[in-house]
C-alpha cells in the first residue's frame, strides 16, 4: 500500500530525516511545512513587502505558509506530528486538531513528560511513539503488512 | 473500468486468492487487511511497547491496523467482505457498515445459513455470493462489460 | 448540553429500558431500531405483500426498518450499541461501523469476553462500558458537565 | 442574528464568565468543555474503572471529553478559544484546528507576548482579542448588527 | 418519530391526499411540488415577463420551480415517489435519483406494469408499494414502530 | 414552505425593505449583512484597535463582517443578490459565487444594462429580477405554492 | 483540459459512437453503463442464480449494473444523456438527477418534441443538443478552449 | 510540491502569460477559462444555434463556459485571480466566492486603488499580490519551499 505521509510539527532536530531514511525502499511520498525557519518566517513580506507592524509581518508569512500546509495536509493519508522539548508548538496541535476534524490518521512523536498535556491529541490519534524509529516501524507495517 | 476492490472479512481461509486468480487480466487493484493473524493482533505491542493488560495490548493493534484499513476503504470503489464459518466476525460486519455509509457498492460473500442473521447487511449490498467464482464473475462483468 | 442518543443493537433484553431509567431529568431524546422482534421481521411482507422466497421476505423487512434506522442514525449525536450474549450481531457492528465512517462518538457495551472479538469496534468508541448504568453515567457527565 | 458560541481553552481563570456576563440580552446559545479541572482529568476511570497506567487513564477521560467537546464544536456557528498564561495548552490550539477544518469563524483571545507563537492560528481566525470585553463587543456587533 | 416526507412525481391524481388521509396523527411534515399545472408551467415567465420561445419560457418556469423542490428534497427525510399512468414523467424519475444521490430513503409507488421500466429506480428505493395506503402503512410503522 | 432568505449585495438604496414589505405574511426568515455602512467599515478597528495602514484597517473589518455573511450565507435555503448601479460590488459577485458554490438557489435582481456583464452570475442563478417586486412575487409563490 | 465524460441514456441507437468518433484526438475518457441489452438485463440471475419471480430478477440485475454506473457516475467530469424517441427511459431521467445532485456538468441530447417533457432535466443542464455532433464540438471547445 | 493552479479574471491583457513564463521548471499545472473573447461570448449559439433575445445567446455561452471553468475551478489547489483595469469584472469575484466556499487558497492580483473595494475578497484570500511577479514568486515558495 502507498501512502502519502505529512510531517507536521519541529522543525528544529532532525526527526524527519530520521524517519524518512529509516522508511527506505516502501512507498511513501513525504510531505511537510517550509522547513526554513527564516524563508518560513519572513516569506510573506520578502514577497510582497514589509511591514512595519510585526502582527501583519507574522500574518503575511502565516497565510503564505497556510497554502503549501492545508494543500499537503488535505492531500495526505496519515499525518506524523511531532512535539519536542521546545517552544509553544501550537502550530503542531493545530495541524493535529485540522488533521483530526478531516478524518486523518494520526501518528503522535513525543516523549512521556508531555502526556498529560497531549491526552486529547493522543486521543484523537491511532498511535502514540516515542521515537522516529517506532514511527517508520509502523509506517512499515501499515504498508508492507507485515511486522 | 479500472477499479480498486477491498476484501474485507475473514482472514482463515483462501477466498481471497481464490477471487484473485478468478480475475486475472482485469484492471482491478486489490487492497484489504493484514491477513497475517499474529502480525494483525501484536502490531501495537511490537512497535509501541508491552502493556500488562490485554485490552489495552488489543487497542494498539486495532488502532494501528485501522490506519491501513481505513486508508483502504476509503479508497476502494467496491467493498467484498467475506462471512465465513467461524468466529463472531463483528469486524467484516463493521467495514461492511463503514462502507455502507461512504456509499461504496458492497458484495457480501456468505453462505446461506446465514442468510438471515445478514439480512440489513445484504440489504445495504449490490449483490449477495455464495462462492469467490460468483464474485469474481460480478467484478469481470462489472469491469469487462460483458458476460 | 441536549443529545439525541441511538441505541442500537440486541434487542432481547430490557438494557435499553435501564439505560433510559437511569438517565431521567437529562435532556436525552432517544432514539432506536424497532423493537417488536416479529413486526421487524414480517414488516415487509405485511404491508408490500408476501414473497415465497424467504431471502426476499428478509430483504423487503430489512429495507423498510432502514427506512427507520438510517434516519435515526444520522440525526443521532450518539451512538450507544449493545452486544449481548446470543446471536451474531451483524447487525449491531454493521450500524457501530455506519456511525463511525459518520464521525458519530460511540459507547460500547459488552461484558468483557467479548473484548478480543470487538476491539475493532472498541478501538473507533469513545467508551466501552459494562453495564447500562456505565453507560448512563457516561451519558449525565457529557449532558450535564459534572460527575 | 441568533450564534451558538463554543468557548474553547484554558479553564483556571473567569474568560468564559467574563464574555458571557457582557453579552448579555443576546442571542446567544453557550457550549464548552467541562470547567470542572479534577471532573475533567478523572472522569474516565470514575465512570469505567481505574488504570495502572496513567496514560490509559488519561485516555478513558480524554475520550469521554471528547463526546462532548466534538458535538458541541460540530455544533457552534463560532470558536471562542483563549490561550492563558499558564500550561502548553495544546487542547485549545488542537480545538482551533478542528473548527477551521469544518469552516467554523473563530475568534482567538491572547496576549500580545504570545503573538508569534500563535500566527498560524492568528492567520485562520477572524479576530485576535486581547480582552473578554473585546470578544463581546464582537458577539455584539455580529448579532446585534451594529456597534 | 417525525418524518418530513416529500411527495414526488405526478400531479394529475389525488395519490397525496390519499396518504396525507392514511397518515392521520403521526408525526409527518408534507412537502412537495406546486401541484397547480397551469401555475407551474406559467411561474417563471408570469413573473419575470413573456418569452417568445416556448424553450425558455419552460427554462424560466423549470428554474423558479427548482427553487422549491430542491430545497424541500435536501430538507426531507424521505422521498416518495409515484409514477402515474400517463406522460413521460422524467420529472419524477429525475428526483428520485436527485435524493438517491442524496442518500435519502425512497418509496416508489407504480403499478407492476411498470417494474421492469422502473427496475433501477426500484433498486434505489428501500421500498415499492402498489397503493398509496401501502406507503401509508409504511410510514406509519416508520414513525410509529408497530405494524 | 418556510425559507431563510439572505438579501446581498448593495447597501446604498432600500430595495430589501421593498423586498420584505412585499412579502408580508410569508413564513420567510430575513437574513444579511451589517447595513450601516459606517459600522461595516470601521468595526474591526473600532472593537480591536485603530491600524495605520488602512489595508489592515480594513481587513479587521472585513474578517469580523464574514463571520456574520458566511454564517448567514451557510444558514440560509435561497440567496437574493441585488447589483445596483453605482461601485464595483464585487462583494455581492464574491458572495453570488459562494452560494452557487453551496448550491444555494440563487436569485439576481439588477437592470438589464448590466446583462452581458452579469451573464455568468445569472446562469448560476434561478431567477433574474429586475424589480423588487419581482423578487417578492417568486418567493411568494415559492412559499405559497400558487401565483 | 481533460475529462471523463459518462455517456447515459438509451442503448438502442448508436448515438455513443457518434460523438466518441466525433471527439478524436481530444483528451476524454470515455465511460458508460453497460449496453449489450440482454447482458444487462440478466446479468444478475446468470451470475448469483435465477430467481422465480421477475421482479427480483430485475433487482438483481439493477442491483450489479449500479456497481458499474454509481462507480463511473461519480467519477466522471461530465455527463452526457441522451433521451431517444423510445421507452420510457426513466433510467436516464435518474441518472440525470443523480449526477444533478452531486453537481456535475451536464448536457441533454433530445429532440425538440420532447422539450416540454424534459424542461426540469433541461433546466438542470448546461447544454440541450439536439445530435451527436453539437455534443462533440460542445466537447471539444470545452476541452480545447477553441470553437 | 506539485499544484494545479486555475487563472481567474480579465483575459484582455498578458498577466497569465507573465505568471507562466515566471514559474518555468516548477511543477505546476496550469488551468483557465476560454481566453478567447469572442468564442467565449459566442460559443453557445454557434454551437447550439442562434438566439434572437441576446439575454439567452449570453445565457447559452455562459452556461457552456461553466463546464470548463467549474471542472478546473474543483480541480485545482490554488485559485490566482486578477482584477484588472476595465470592465465591472464581477465574473472574477464569483470565481473567487465559488472558490472561497470549496476552501481553495487564493492568490488575488490587484493594484492598490481597488483595495477598499476588494476588501472582503483579500480578506477570503492568503495572499494579495501587486504584480504577477509576486504571484510567480508565491507560488515557487510554496512549491519549492525556499525563497
Amino acid at each position: 500500500m502507498e501512502l502519502n505521509v505529512y510531517l507536521a510539527g519541529e522543525i528544529h532536530t532532525d526527526w524527519r530525516d530520521a524517519i524518512i531514511a529509516a522508511c527506505g525502499g516502501l512507498g511513501i511520498e513525504w510531505s511537510g511545512p517550509v522547513t526554513d525557519h527564516a524563508a518560513s518566517d519572513d516569506c510573506g513580506v520578502e514577497i510582497f513587502g514589509a511591514e512595519a507592524n510585526k502582527f501583519w509581518h507574522d500574518r503575511k508569512g502565516a497565510l503564505l505558509n497556510a497554502v503549501r500546509t492545508r494543500t499537503a495536509l488535505e492531500r495526505c493519508d496519515v499525518l506524523v506530528v511531532c512535539f519536542g522539548e521546545k517552544y509553544k508548538q501550537w502550530n503542531a496541535a493545530f495541524d493535529a486538531g485540522y488533521a483530526a476534524a478531516l478524518g486523518k490518521p494520526i501518528i503522535v512523536l513525543h516523549a512521556p513528560e508531555h502526556d498529560h498535556a497531549l491526552k486529547e491529541v493522543d486521543a484523537a490519534a491511532n498511535a502514540v511513539a516515542r521515537t522516529p524509529d517506532e514511527v517508520a516501524r509502523a509506517l512499515r507495517y501499515v504498508t508492507a503488512a507485515k511486522l
